[in-house]
């Protein structure tokens, strides 16, 4: 799989354009757990995921963390080269949550090329649109939805990513991705296991009842 | 102050693109605590505040709100022409907090230049980048910040928005703004009152103390 099928406007450069992403195009691969953009201090740049995981989230003053989106095979991560927009004023933490190749395209170049080319920027625009609706989507969760429904949610999420019913996970972990405390998060899951919709072992949680999970989380 | 001084990028639009534009604008002049643009089911098209004040907010399915934003002069709200966007799947209401005068650039209209146009597609990449960094902003005090914290930093808002230490505002607004119960705002100025911070009477709150709300805001 090249960079070429995996970029979807690449049709729509000029040659020049084309060759100037190429000279300056960078493939990486990154080990499980390693953190390649660190909020403001870096300007990564474009990443483009080839195959693997990453995870975007932010952190408290206090370390705490809470998990924006997640990025698969042929995602964008645009906010690794939030520099290039002036007006965003956020920073963005982004790990690998598996191992994962990608490339990185210089944020320089990326933006130079997007002040000429309409095609980039409309496509950047519709990356930038599928983001915002996954913060719109977190924040109606926090705001409106109750943590047992939260639980229910990223199990279900995880177990659809892993294709695996038997997730192998900490609580800790679940609780960086909620943004709460891994005792908010011990208690839920003793809960669902109470109500046989989970059952937890050292390191696992396993799903009984998907059913009852999916009823959970759209109530 | 005429339209064409407001809009960002209006010199970088070619003379046809202008006439496009001009020809298809309309100026409406909306009372204080109109509902504008509903969700989902309206694509009222791209708003460019002339005066006034806007705010952008979502609702849970019970009805309570959230404000996501507010928009001041010579502000565009997005938004509400997110069916120009395919990736954006969120439902925003967008309503008047004061009598505003807006100029509406139809959906249809500001898509089909923007496709052609890399200066107006990067402008609104910036716009949206900028509204990305409001809802950043926004998850990070829904997380990680209390409520008497939160209620500190929107009346200090206010009062910058207002100009006056004397807020004529119902705690119901003011619940209603940060996605919480009435009940929980009035124990919080409560509080804030018994620390000298602020002195109720109905319908308004007057800061008595800007230092020590922004102290509290800012720990």
């Amino acid at each position: 799989m090249e960079f070429q099928s995996c970029f979807p406007v690449w049709d729509r450069l000029s040659a020049d354009q084309q060759s100037r992403i190429l000279d300056n195009l960078v493939f990486r691969e990154i080990k499980k757990g390693t953190v390649i953009h660190n909020g403001s201090a870096d300007c990564t740049g474009l990443l483009l995921v080839k195959s693997g995981q990453l995870r975007a989230y932010i952190l408290s003053d206090e370390g705490r963390e809470i998990t924006i989106y997640r990025l698969f095979d042929r995602d964008i991560c645009l906010f690794s080269a939030s520099c290039m927009l002036r007006s965003a004023q956020f920073d963005i933490t982004i790990e690998a949550e598996k191992d994962t190749g990608l490339w990185v395209i210089p944020a320089e170049v990326y933006r130079s090329i997007m002040e000429q080319s309409a095609p980039l920027s409309n496509y950047t625009n519709e990356v930038m649109a599928a983001r915002f609706s996954e913060v719109m989507w977190l924040v109606e969760q926090v705001m409106w939805k109750s943590m047992d429904k939260r639980v229910a949610a990223f199990l279900l999420e995880e177990a659809a990513i892993e294709k695996t019913d038997r997730l192998s996970i900490t609580h800790e972990t679940i609780a960086n991705h909620l943004g709460t405390h891994r005792e908010v998060v011990t208690r839920m899951l003793r809960y669902l296991q109470g109500e046989g919709m989970v059952r937890l072992s050292r390191g696992t949680v396993e799903l009984l009842d998907a059913k009852k999970l999916t009823a959970l989380r759209d109530t």
